[in-house]
């Protein structure tokens, strides 16, 4: 251990920079990529402290050490994704990263010698290689060690981080092997030999250019860097500078969705800090408004108790403890020390071995955390944000009531058919919910660990989303391309003291169908009650069937109506566009004008739907499973209202949380919810809702007109009284 | 606040006792139920000083504060369990109770007045009402306040000890009011006026005795006590002193199972209690060789991760932090001072407001706490301890794997028909699942929040466990007599370092047919692996069909061999005993000698059941909710086993728990099971497996002859070599 042997506080770092480097045995500027000669002095300092800096070194060091004695194994590449040798060649760049650091904080060259070890093999093995035999045919993206040119990608982002590290400690000899056996052949493999991946603004771009970038850096090849940031051509049609004005919306907002949005920040947040320590005149960080700050921001606005909105195809146990975001919130917090982004950093409960990793775990260390502020926001879709958005309606504490709403654009390939779909969250669990991705990930058995099939037949298809299907037919006849060029438009999006509410809508989903929903998490006064006002109207020339599913979570306790449940036998709803999947458990048409549906969530609160239906509704309850001979999907739970040969149907509902189930303490609250009423009022400007709950009546206006005319008072009359709206919406105890 | 008025340490408690006591009212010795006079001091020197006891106090303070403030409501009987006057007269007895108690801390009078004026109400009330309205017809014990005697038995339980704590402050005249028309009368109504509750020898009674008994020594009527001691007749078959004899069995036992259990508990530790303070030569706590402090400890054994066994009728959510248990930890640390208490009363995180409650609360203010250890056992049933038994098998680690097998008695009413069912836990959760009570406690929506009608025809089904079922009809032919006079048979328990084993068998649960069972869990050595072994020998002199269910918690990963799933209908499995439903999912005859069936767990784990099957047995996987109009059963997933046709056949079975899927993290390990083979060596005296696992091979060794034999050597040939067997059992590297 090297503690009490420079044992100066942080104070004196420049004393202690002059006094440790004495040790470093080269004078050229190594490391000098994530990790620079300061924050190699900045750790060292850290170590010698007790603390959660000092802590994560000894993990990350025990973890190495463990390797070390162990033989290297650097196989010949055989398997695709999941399988062993592509495993252990990522196993290999992470120890060859993970020792470069242990290396540079202990200053014991053992370290030094095992990256440099691997390194050799690597070169030795790497001249012999053609391209990977899993490749696919005819791909334009084939790796060498890999079967995927990405992953290629991502093991230079680390393996040329781990030359940097060691680069000191290595005799001429060995770099030349090293550099030109290995790192320079796979940069110009990963380049000039793969223009179409390289050039393109997409994510395998960015990890492309990282790569390249920063092995430019390393290997003094300024070229290399312009073409990065730039292209091969140096035209600023494609590189890393177009990705950062592309990939994200003005707001920070990564078309994919979140799931997706965490993987894609790595290498932006990798070569761009890279970049700042190597050229900080470029101003990365400012770059855009700051959109690299904004990304790291917005992924964590896009979680809710520290898991990710499952929205398009998402792992539905990510969240903001994955380690991209453990790098992001360390490099955000060093360029804005925002007090709010400890509070995440304890939460994600690691520490990255940098130098801004010092910094967040002394001011963790300090208690210096303030809480994070989980914001309503609307997210802009799209380079100029005006593609659609993704819509987060909060109240005040961060597990409360949360409304997803999403009107954003498709979200290229991993994108759910799904426009204006919503969801619900609440004490801490979903409510309202969103398949994700049909996917056991890494599980050989199921489907050899990629997207199941029923990805495409059940997770992405419409009906697995709690939007309006046509005809049972996906929304853009489920055509990705025709998808990604239509989004839908937000029309407002307003929060005041009553709650939140946004209005979108969508012409091109169908061909004659228009899709127009308004959604609103509001206060009901004096109750302290928070419920969700949701009205979708669907609109056509001719007669369709329209059919809303609502994705419950939770058991169905209690519904106002009676219904038909299938006792012997069950069948399959639909045979096409995922209702084949669906077995039709119950169904139902509610006479009176209102039907109610209650459920009761694993987090021990009711929750109840009130819609409006005036008897024109069919409700059909239905349970995931069919049509699925290898049980690959869960059996989740929905209640689907079926309009029949009408061209224009508005659906109108209001959900309410209510009481408390607690059979461990053995008591029941407020198992009934308090609405017993829920009316629509006609008028031509305003939408218009009278609820009766607790013997007592609410008004609910929303101006549901376009853009800046909300800000003009309206007045209308109601039940003989005259009100002046002067804001988007408002709620009025009557 | 009385914080330093009497700031003396509880050292010197006896000088605060003569310093304090100048403040009490009355020299008759009140309160001395289950607080006496120097209970008071001890907690009121507790109260002084910040700590555990400081909060519950101020927390059941501000509780009773708030209703202070209100009118009392002493409603008129009117509605059944659950509905509103039912709930309020159990409210008004715990608020009695529990003014009681803040008084007598407290030392401040309008806590007394306040629980004067609700007894003076309830004495107005008493007189004028007549039996239940919602009482039972024909029944034997409707109750006044409540439709049935067992509500009022526990409303004079807490009514009488509220009484007792303002007894001092009360004149003559109130005392005589409250006494002579409600307390005395109430007393009388549960004694006499129901002989044959208050003399039964069952849980209703201990209640009736309990609370008779104690109202003997307020009121003092020392006959009272001796009939709730020894009967009405005082001759010994029945009351307080009988039911400890014979509810439990001698290692504390109490037959209906855990969640009954912990409810009995209430009356014997709260008159156990009384009758400590007021005739201590009793000495009630030894008795019977400390039953009743055995039957507390059993309780706790009885939970895995804090939550009880689920076996029998049984809510899951209900676990060791229950209040009936937070009392009978305090009642049993006095008694014991055994520190493991400490632990399990740090994890239920309550203090109660007794002389014993301060006791641990300090000790937990001094981290006196140790590891409460649990233990491997088997709990004999029944009075003598020899009507079948529970046994759990356990690993060091308290959240390590769990096995519960249940040759138990039938346990009354609330019992299942469940012979020779078993249950396996592991990293926190229930893998191998048992369903429970079928029933929404308290949710009037959910039949009125009583056991559902599916309680009888699922839950308490054979179907519904992990047992043979002879002829799709359950064990008794679901006759319950039949059912509680006929118990399983324990042949053997044992522990050594390879594990734990334990055999049983029933004759009587078929007419024809012997069910006979052994389940080991075992660790295979060098592999740091543990399994579970089951061998089930079924055997009958005609042919039968014989079905062995497994309820698994999880996803299914991924089978050996083929199945055909349904994918377009499904149709219930069967028409009666449960079996009407389950929906048939799929079903398939493995051909290899042995089918692997592999599911996932929420925990994060995989488990594969590897059973020997010849070829002979079909795999029918069922998932619940066929026959189930109204949404009343959770949709869980099992797979049966079926032999067709067959008189004997031994169904035998190897579970490996194995491997992580960490999402999150992104990695998955160890999906595969690592046991490719298990085979059964013919032998007489021996059952004989061997198991491949790992490129290893293990014999296991148990002997399965009755009782004392087992202690002598066995010596066996196996693949050439001798073994000699000189334990019960033993795994064998080979």
């Amino acid at each position: 251990m090297i503690k009490n042997l420079c044992s100066l506080q942080q104070k004196s770092a420049l004393l202690l920079f002059i006094f440790c480097s004495l040790s470093f045995s080269s004078l050229a500027a190594h490391p000098n990529l994530v990790i620079t000669q300061d924050d190699v002095v900045k750790m060292r300092n850290a170590i010698m402290q007790e603390g959660r800096f000092q802590d994560a070194y000894l993990q990350v060091k025990q973890e190495v050490d463990l390797h070390l004695a162990m033989p290297n194994v650097v196989p010949v590449p055989k398997d695709g994704g999941g399988g062993y040798t592509h495993e252990r060649h990522k196993k290999n760049y992470q120890l060859m990263y993970n020792a470069g650091v242990v290396y540079q904080i202990s200053d014991n060259e053992k370290y030094a010698d095992y990256v440099k070890s691997l390194l050799l093999d690597y070169a030795a093995l790497y001249p012999t290689l053609g391209l990977h035999p899993q490749r696919k045919v005819n791909a334009q993206n084939p790796g060498v060690f890999f079967w995927q040119s990405l992953n290629e990608a991502v093991w230079l982002v680390n393996t040329i981080q781990a030359y940097d590290l060691i680069y000191n400690t290595l005799d001429e000899e060995d770099r030349s092997v090293i550099e030109n056996q290995l790192l320079r052949p796979v940069a110009l493999f990963l380049s000039e030999g793969q223009p179409s991946t390289f050039n393109k603004v997409h994510n395998h771009g960015t990890w492309a250019t990282a790569g390249v970038g920063m092995a430019g850096y390393v290997l003094n090849e300024p070229e290399w860097v312009e073409k990065a940031l730039y292209d091969l051509e140096k035209s600023g049609k494609g590189g890393f500078l177009k990705q950062l004005d592309t990939l994200f919306s003005p707001q920070g907002y990564y078309n994919e969705g979140p799931y997706y949005q965490r993987y894609a920040l790595m290498p932006f947040v990798t070569f761009a800090k890279a970049i700042e320590n190597n050229e900080p005149q470029r101003n990365i960080f400012d770059y855009r408004d700051k959109v690299l700050l904004k990304a790291i921001n917005t992924t964590i606005q896009l979680s809710y108790n520290g898991l990710f909105f499952p929205i398009n195809d998402a792992i539905k146990s990510k969240g903001i403890d994955t380690i991209e975001l453990v790098y992001g919130v360390a490099v955000a917090y060093q360029q804005t020390k925002d007090k709010g982004l400890l509070d995440i950093a304890k939460q994600q409960g690691r520490i990255v071995l940098t130098g801004d990793g010092v910094d967040v775990a002394k001011a963790l260390d300090e208690n210096k955390a303030a809480p994070y502020i989980f914001e309503s926001m609307a997210l802009g879709d799209g380079k100029d944000g005006d593609e659609g958005a993704l819509v987060i309606m909060r109240t005040e504490e961060p597990q409360g009531e949360t409304v997803l709403f999403k009107p954003a654009a498709q979200g290229l390939g991993h994108g759910h058919f799904d426009k204006l779909t919503w969801q619900l969250y609440d004490k801490g669990s979903e409510i309202v919910t969103d398949y994700g991705a049909a996917r056991f990930l890494n599980v050989e058995a199921k489907f050899g660990g990629r997207y199941l099939p029923e990805n495409n037949s059940y997770a992405k298809q419409t009906v697995a989303h709690n939007t309006v299907v046509v005809d049972e037919q996906s929304h853009f006849s489920f055509n990705l391309e025709k998808a990604n060029a239509n989004a839908p438009t937000l029309h407002f999006f307003e929060n005041n003291e009553h709650g939140t509410v946004a209005r979108a809508s969508i012409e091109t989903a169908y061909d004659d169908v228009v899709l127009d929903r308004t959604i609103a998490l509001l206060s009901l006064p004096t109750l302290n009650k928070r419920i969700v006002v949701d009205v979708f109207d669907v609109s056509s020339d001719k007669p369709h069937t329209y059919d809303l599913p609502l994705h419950y979570s939770g058991h169905l306790i209690d519904t106002n109506f009676e219904y038909q449940g299938y006792t012997n036998t069950l069948s399959a709803l639909g045979s096409v566009s995922g209702y084949q999947h669906l077995w039709l458990r119950a169904k139902g048409i509610p006479k009176a004008d209102m039907a109610r549906v209650t459920w009761l969530n694993s987090n021990g609160r009711f929750y109840s739907q009130h819609s409006v239906t005036k008897g024109n509704e069919t409700f059909l309850f239905t349970q995931l499973g069919a049509g699925d001979p290898n049980f690959n999907l869960r059996n989740e739970s929905s209640v689907i209202r079926r309009v029949e040969g009408k061209a224009h149907h508005q659906f109108v509902s209001v959900l309410e949380p209510h009481g408390e189930y607690n059979p461990s303490k053995e008591y029941t609250l407020g198992a009934e919810s308090i609405i017993t009423s829920v009316q629509t009022v006609k008028n031509d400007t305003l939408l218009l809702l009278v609820i009766k709950a607790a013997e007592q009546q609410f008004l609910i206006a929303i101006n549901t007109t376009d853009g800046s005319e909300s800000t003009e008072s309206v007045s209308f009359d109601f039940d003989k009284n005259r009100y002046t709206l002067s804001s988007r919406f408002a709620v009025y105890a009557l």
